[in-house]
């Protein structure tokens, strides 16, 4: 017997993110998309605007918020931060309904912080309740919780390399050195010229150098959390002449002497319930290309004997586990379903 | 509860094609992998070689042919040509097996004409009972087959595009022009100068032209059969820097004048039952990257009013519908479940 | 002592070719670039929109066409067509200015055929005066021209390719194939979905398909004069995940028996002072990676003697050759000089 | 009248390195390639090997060492470590032949530091006379020099980076993270799995992470002869899917409050007289794709006010200012020419 299905719907579906929940939520074995919506494409049928995605018979629309919260019983908010916190500020009166937002505007906990780096916060009641979603840190909270700050990408990858250490102890808070790479999707599906292939291809660069990323905040929260005490970290995002991916690379301090299988026990108790998270062998490092198209997250580390320093390496696919993989484990939990569910798929290779 | 699941055996395992086939069997519902072969992996863990396919506790083995009949009710190959008649032979005792070989060894009826473009066939016996795996063209031989030839590559593409034209007798079968373009993993993992990064990334080139690759006369066996008669082709095969993808567009002369429209119908009523098929409006046209990583072919055609030609255009991923997943899809067939069995992954766009 | 140099001016500089056009021009050892145009940069550094270019102290301006005609010997239009007959008509005054326009708007010798695909033609007394800029055809008539229409990229590679056979009658005029493929730099730099990263990567197919390409007149009109007799061509467009390149293939029906190296005969005759075309060996092909950044032109060809078809393969640089590396030719003819100047740089590979 | 040209030898003429170099030098104004060797493809053509350097009339030999010293007045040495020494030792006898090396037997001072890292050291003798080929900082030693020993593609990118700060102390020496991504020629023309397209595309990934590149004791000797003591650094190289560039990101720490425009000022100051440095805007970054092809290397930085540290970038074209390119500006500096002669070509873009 089929279990049943619930129903949901997508605000925001015209992008990379909203394309990538689509591709994910439409095979989902618990899931039926109820609605998906575009001020963009409003009116178009979803085959017209992603052939890839198959003849499904949704059409974009651009529904109230009533109507949309009529629709199921969860919403994802793929749309930009500052739009988000309006729609899920609508979606208030019904108290049943599972929200997980994409954007940034649920995942930083103090509304002063938002404010600094992304503007004033016009639903700021609602970041007490906001659960961050990262199911490797929050899996008891995000089953109770009602609405989730779903992470960014970068944050994602990072937090994944760091909360066992920090969490232990074992490796200085302070001067935390970090070098993040993303695949072009990471930018959107908007018309910028620096999204243009031939600006892309065959280039590498750095931008938003200097403490200018807005992800730093998300980092420096959980990192903090996490050391017990506040922290900041040097942050340089690169972009990569590649669609999917995001590899950090992280340049730590330990406190004291450390073998690679001293880490290795480390992370495995951290991870011992996280079906998503795989540490490579001792001769191994992580790459982008083994978790393309899924929701796997690679870890890996190496000491240096000349320098002392422990560098960890942390491979996702922005797309997956860094948006929407992750919204739909989200959902999964929120649930009481295998956080599994529809993310089986192995990683696309080559 | 959960349905029983079928012991499988995969012979050679250690090229893209192998890699492919254990993506797609390890998530297979209905499916177990019980063992995986390779000369040059042998004793190592397909973890170790494969990280992106996870801990499945595979050991790449090398077991004579008694063992591999042991090991399972079907077996794929995934050998050369020349070496998987080879096996496919000494596989002949166990009637109950099912054989799926993904080499060149049983596509083609004829054993001289094999030779003419292979070498000798050592097991001409068995090519009256292999059925060519084009599930689109021959289900239901395929559900009574035992020994399966999975088709090439190019065929693939090319007979989903040209099958309900000729069928219908709509177009010349003379004449035919095929431009093929093939992205860099049908060269296979081998390690050749021409597939290094460097020599392959930002150039585009033809290769065996005039008349010289080896999937000439599994095009022209399989559209002679659809005309009612022999015919040649002209296929030039072409390398386009990038992973995965065959585009072929086929320039064709109707007989009659023929619409957009009456075009559609044919494809339409030809493929009313072919859940991999998919075939583009009217102001579209295939593209590799819409079928990426899964089992579909895209069709589009369009018509030339000035120089009276249609043009159609095909598109698959070459190591999905053009080998591993349609190895699936004959499975399936095979075993009498739905075809599209394992194979409901959408394309990984981007 | 060093030669004088002339100056030259470039209208409309913003674009590829225009980007394209400085990197030749300024290294040029007898041009001084004197003025670039650009409505988008009016007032921006040179340097800081194309910081590739380096510090040439150059600035992007938006004169009237007087001040244009003051500023120079010698002008290179390269903004849309329809805008360039404007420009030009404009600067009809100054008798002893050279003008080599990169648009479509003087490649077509009549009017009908223009606005049958481009539109009316506002200018279309100049069209008997204008040459078309293919040096390997017309090297004496460009020399004593003043108004170059400047050749298209697919046209370049596809006349190329066809010249010495059309001429000397060894094909069927009628019933040409051809199959042409192009780097994304060909779309230009707009911005457009389709030229994203993320779109393009990783994807290959068709466009224009169905006689729609505007090339295609063009190619027509000039592979018509080589035959002696109208003829029409099945021309389809591709677009290749790659910058930078062309690749035609051409299917052919010989008229008479004919061996590689008759051909190679007959190529080498044709192209004996065309420094720019290179005919590859006979087990070679053309690779567009093979004459990336450079002017150079590869051609080759193989028979195939199952159908007896003959198929040639010709590859350019789509912005040199088939753009700005021949528009500096065409100056170079112009002016008397060596037609190699400022062109000698040899291919970028890998 | 044209100035004469010197002869020059090529030792290792089949990589990617000495592909470059016969890029660059075969249209060099003073130069004339008289021999160019290889085991691999003895007795070939050039042309035949190399079809994008067109038809030189160059053979590939294997000449014994004696008639290599009769070739020319200069030899450039393309082979890996350790035979390298063995070919310079055996030229010693000709005093008055320029010998430029371009593998990493004559980089290291001191053969205990090479023993470590290399392997021993068989002309250790040579160590002394050897000048280290980075003229931003060595011009004046190169123009004496007999043998130089041009550097690796890291150290430059990351010396250039560095060494105004160095010399001028404005940043602590200790505590240096240096964070490389290289495109995919740096591994080189040999057959290994990891250099495969499908291997490399649309995948990121760190190598030899943990103090393990052998370019490391290279940087350090640099860094620290500026920093006027020894310093060690954290390095952590990284493959992008591209064929060349490399881009360095350096994190710092300022010994005292620097603005931008102080660094502008240093920066400047230092690079007066270097033609290849560019330094790019207060709003702009390197990008590898702005140099890819030429000489030069662009340097820029940024302040993080947040956690005080200076963050360098740094990007250059592997192939030329990383090896070829270098060697040639190492030649005319050594032959009194002007540096940058044959070395004006500007950046291939996009």
């Amino acid at each position: 017997m089929a279990e049943t299905k619930i129903k949901v719907a997508i605000v925001g579906g015209s992008g990379y993110t909203g394309m990538e929940l689509l591709r994910l939520l439409l095979p989902h074995p618990r899931v039926e998309v109820a609605a998906v919506t575009s001020r963009q494409y409003q009116g178009k049928r979803m085959q017209e605007v992603f052939p890839s995605l198959g003849s499904s018979g949704l059409v974009f629309s651009n529904p109230a918020v009533e109507e949309l919260t009529a629709a199921g019983q969860a919403v994802f908010t793929a749309v930009p931060h500052q739009e988000a916190m309006e729609i899920v500020a609508g979606l208030q009166g019904k108290k049943e309904l599972r929200i997980i937002d994409l954007s940034a505007d649920f995942r930083l906990r103090q509304a002063a912080v938002y404010q600094e780096w992304y503007g004033p916060h016009r639903a700021p009641e609602l970041l007490a309740e906001a659960v961050y979603g990262l199911p490797e840190l929050y899996f008891s909270r995000i089953q109770k919780a009602r609405l989730i700050g779903n992470p960014g990408c970068y944050p994602t990858s990072v937090i994944l390399g760091l909360a066992p250490l920090l969490q232990a102890g074992v490796i200085e808070a302070d001067g935390i050195v970090i070098d993040s790479k993303s695949g072009v999707s990471g930018a959107g599906r908007s018309l910028t010229l620096g999204s243009l292939y031939c600006e892309v291809d065959e280039g590498f660069k750095a931008y938003k150098v200097g403490g200018e990323h807005r992800h730093i905040p998300e980092i420096e929260q959980e990192l903090s959390l996490l050391a017990g005490r506040p922290l900041q970290v040097t942050f340089t995002p690169h972009l990569v002449p590649m669609s999917r991916g995001i590899l950090s690379t992280m340049v730590l301090q330990p406190v004291k002497e450390l073998t690679w299988k001293d880490l290795r026990d480390l992370y495995e108790d951290f991870y011992s319930e996280a079906p998503f998270v795989r540490l490579v062998g001792e001769k191994d490092l992580p790459n982008t290309l083994r978790v393309r198209g899924s929701n796997y997250c690679e870890l890996g580390w190496r000491l240096d004997r000349r320098t002392g320093r422990l560098i960890v390496l942390s491979a996702i696919d922005n797309l997956v586990k860094g948006a929407a993989g992750q919204a739909v484990q989200n959902l999964n939990i929120l649930m009481g379903w295998d956080q599994t569910l529809g993310l089986t798929q192995l990683p696309l290779y080559p």
